[in-house]
C-alpha cells in the first residue's frame, strides 16, 4: 500500500493539445509556434507564469507532451512549464533518461530559456536538444528571477551532448512575457519576508 | 474536469516516519542523523539513490515533509530527495511559498548538499536554511553527477537570506554513499547513448 506523494493536476486543454501528438511539426519554428501559443493560453487561464514548454521527437517533428508553468495553481514552486514537460514525457517512455536505448532523440522546445533549475533538471532528463525562445533578459525584464546559473550554461550542455538552440522566435516568445506584465499577471518570487 | 499530470507514490515507510511530525527534533545534528536514516533506509528499499531529506520548522524542531530519492521507482529524473520533500512541504502547508507570511521559517535537512537542479529549487522554494551532510565531491566519489552548480552557491543562496550549515555529520551521511557503492547499487547518470 503506498500514499499519494503529489498529484499534479494537468488542465484539461493541456491535455487536448497532447491529443495532437499524431501531428509533425516539421521545422523547429513550428514547434516554437506552438509552445509559444502554450505560454499565450497560460497567461488567459492563469495557472501560473506565461511560460510553456513540449518535448518533440527530434527526428519526426511529433509531439511528446506538453507542460505550462503550474506553480500557482499546483502550489509547487517547481513546477515550471520545463518540468512539467519532461516529467509527461518521462511517464509517456515510462524511463527516468529520456536518451535510453530504444528511444529517439528528444529535444524540449521552451518558450524562454530554462532557470538554473531547469538547467539542472534538462541535464538529468536525456533529453537531446534544447530549443529556446525568449532570453532570460526577457523574463527578467518582467520581474521573475532566474537564479544563479552559470554562465557558461549553454557550453555545459553542449559538452554532455546536448546541442543547445536559441532565440528561435526570439520576439514573438517574449512579447507574451510583455503581455503578462501588462495585463498585471503575478510575479511569484519568494517573499522571504 | 482535469486529467492527471503526475501521481508520484510516496513508499509507506515514509509515511509512516512523517507521522513523526509532532516529534521534535531539537537540534540541528538529531534532524540530520534522521534524515540520514532516510537514506539508509532508501539503500534498503532500493527506491532510487541513497539520499534522503526533509524539512523542518527552524524555531521548535519538528518535521514537516520527509523526502528519499525516487528516481528509479517514479521513473523520473527530477524525483531526487530534496525535490519530493519540498514538494511534501509545499502541500502541506499549500503554498508555493514556504516562506509566506504567517509561515514559520522552514529549512531543509540534505543528506548530500543539493546537485545544481536542487540548488535552484532551494532558491524558488521559500526555506530559510539549508543544512548539508555530505559534499559533493563524496557523491561524486561513488559515481554520482552533480552538474555545474555554481562554484559561489553557497554565497548565492546566502546573498538571497538563505543560510547554508554545511559538513553536519558529514562522515556519517558520506558512509551511507560508500555503503551503496560497496553493494553494486544503480548510478542512474542519462545514457546519452
Amino acid at each position: 500500500m503506498t500514499r499519494s506523494l503529489i498529484t499534479l493536476r494537468s488542465p484539461d486543454w493541456l491535455v487536448a493539445l497532447e491529443r495532437r501528438s499524431k501531428q509533425a511539426f516539421p521545422d523547429v519554428e513550428e514547434r516554437m509556434d506552438f509552445v509559444i501559443g502554450l505560454s499565450r493560453k497560460n497567461i488567459a487561464v492563469g495557472a501560473g507564469g506565461p511560460f510553456g514548454a513540449a518535448v518533440f521527437n527530434s527526428d519526426d517533428g511529433t509531439l511528446l507532451s506538453c507542460g505550462v508553468n503550474l506553480v500557482l495553481d499546483g502550489r509547487c514552486s517547481m513546477l515550471h512549464a520545463e518540468i512539467a514537460a519532461i516529467i509527461r514525457a518521462q511517464i509517456k517512455t515510462g524511463t527516468h533518461d529520456l536518451s535510453a536505448s530504444g528511444l529517439p532523440p528528444f529535444e524540449l522546445v521552451t518558450s524562454t530559456e530554462p532557470c538554473v533549475m531547469c538547467f539542472g533538471a534538462v541535464t538529468w532528463s536525456g533529453i537531446k536538444r534544447l530549443v529556446c525562445g525568449a532570453r532570460r533578459e526577457d523574463a527578467e525584464y518582467i520581474g521573475f528571477d532566474e537564479g544563479e546559473k552559470p554562465l557558461t550554461w549553454k557550453e555545459a550542455l553542449e559538452n554532455r551532448g546536448i546541442e543547445v538552440l536559441r532565440d528561435v522566435l526570439r520576439n514573438e516568445a517574449a512579447s507574451v512575457l510583455k503581455e503578462y506584465r501588462k495585463r498585471g499577471g503575478r510575479i511569484y518570487n519568494p517573499q522571504r519576508s
